[in-house]
């Protein structure tokens, strides 16, 4: 599996993309999933991969090969979104190639990508291709996106991060969200690759690879489940009394009764009713199915 | 889709489940994912589900009705693990009356519960069971089970739960985590069904239905999120510069190189041979793969 977050920010763009691949549990690897294409102050891409390592790695070549698709490549294209769609053709000349012999071996074609950056003249622009070759682009209200195993870190980008947050913030929120899916997931592993660009750069500005050595990442690793856990005991727990008010949690819900509590079906008649009123509220339930034995009269009837 | 949690602790169960389901964006209802079965001062059980809602319901449906299955019922199980397997047996019964009819409509035979609860004179037990009728029980060790739409919420109950965490604190705990998972997937939703079982009890100790009017929980949405980003803004940004040792990022990987920067495919012979060795790292892709059009030279000797 995977983990990539790509951020589009007022001040740049922001992306980190862990290293580990498998296939099943006992075919782990490491592989770079992210790629970067700088052309000296005048542009610079980066795209971040998940999915099928053998599509991603050949959609990775064709661009790198710098091939040219309908006349143009990431070098030539003239700005960002027309780079995005030099990236989606190589997706679909992939598929052209592969996809029948993958249909036979049972295999999705599965490609999902995360692609920005800079072209000169124009802002930072960063877009998540699927694996048809389209594409959608992030915006100041839906500033960043994720591939792979993407929701344990939602959480934290969805509370902490917008358009206006600067970079270096941001990048800690990154580094969070992974470090949360770290954690909960084995499939996603160190080391990590992150980018930092700044707007109008045209270059790789902070750059670095971050295993369990880096004093940043162990930081934010050990503190971040700490401070979690102090936010988590500041916070009171629940009164079943409604003695405070604010803490209550007995009081009963607007347009909704209680769970009913079922009681075994009654053998005598004056129990039967009892039993009869509670399974009352089970009735769509038994609207809606046939069981295989003929359902017991009390519970055919209880809508009457 | 659905959310639910059940944890196993030392002094009892904890379960929490919403109340959202949905075909597509378009068909959202509002069913109980939540069932309890109690005998006085004998038993009490809870069951909680997700997947299919006509087979879960089905499922619940025979088990509310007390069939017997191998003779047995919840009512007359001698035990928690005898219960599962009633449960269990219920979920074979649905399949061998509806799986094929599911089959030709292309729909998967889907049901995942959550079976916990406590016969007289034995421990409370908790159970995850899947849609074949077998099932796993939690330990000390893992004490929670979660079905649905889980990832969202897995983050805070690893952080902070444990088998001796105190009812209250864990249901606080269940709360946080079905509150990140409500803010992050809007197919999850209120109201939800809570109940916190007392060891020993045979009976719903504390059950309450929760909507946006519960006190409780509005003090969780809004402070849990203030809470997280003071804690998420208690920790020092990373620098870049190396200046201050401990939350220096730019550290670089033990094992692994940076990310190597792409530049155009040159056209004299002199920068040639300088992009030659910024592709020498993608060497893997250019061996798993065979491109349409012939793989230039460069690329093709990278590994040489």
């Amino acid at each position: 599996m995977t983990y990539c977050v790509g951020l589009c920010l007022k001040d740049g763009l922001v992306f980190l993309s862990d290293t580990r691949t498998n296939a099943g549990v006992d075919q782990i690897g490491t592989f770079r999933k992210m790629t970067l294409f700088q052309k000296d102050n005048d542009r610079f891409f980066t795209l971040m991969s998940a999915g099928n390592l053998a599509i991603t790695q050949a959609v990775k070549e064709i661009l790198l090969q710098g091939q040219l698709l309908n006349g143009i490549n990431l070098w030539t294209a003239e700005n960002t979104h027309d780079a995005a769609v030099v990236v989606g053709d190589a997706i679909k000349q992939v598929y052209d190639r592969d996809h029948e012999a993958l249909e036979k071996a049972g295999i999705d074609f599965n490609c999902n990508l995360i692609f920005g950056g800079q072209v000169k003249n124009e802002r930072p622009r960063l877009f998540n291709i699927y694996s048809a070759g389209n594409f959608i682009e992030a915006t100041p209200e839906t500033c960043y996106f994720q591939i792979g195993e993407s929701k344990y870190g939602k959480p934290i980008l969805d509370r902490v991060l917008s358009f206006t947050t600067p970079l270096n913030l941001a990048t800690k929120c990154a580094l969070i969200s992974m470090d949360s899916t770290l954690n909960s997931n084995i499939s996603v592993g160190l080391p990590l690759d992150l980018l930092v660009y700044e707007r109008d750069s045209l270059k790789a500005c902070k750059l670095v690879t971050l295993d369990e050595s880096n004093p940043y990442f162990q930081m934010i690793h050990q503190l971040w489940g700490e401070r979690l856990r102090s936010a988590f005991n500041s916070i009171d727990e629940p009164s079943w009394t409604g003695a405070n008010k604010d803490k209550s949690i007995s009081a009963p819900a607007k347009k909704m009764g209680a769970v009913p509590i079922n009681h075994p079906p009654a053998k005598t008649k004056a129990v039967k009713s009892k039993a009869k009123s509670k399974i009352v509220k089970t009735t769509k339930a038994a609207k809606a199915i046939k069981t295989a034995k003929p359902i017991k009269k009390a519970a055919a009837k209880a809508k009457a």
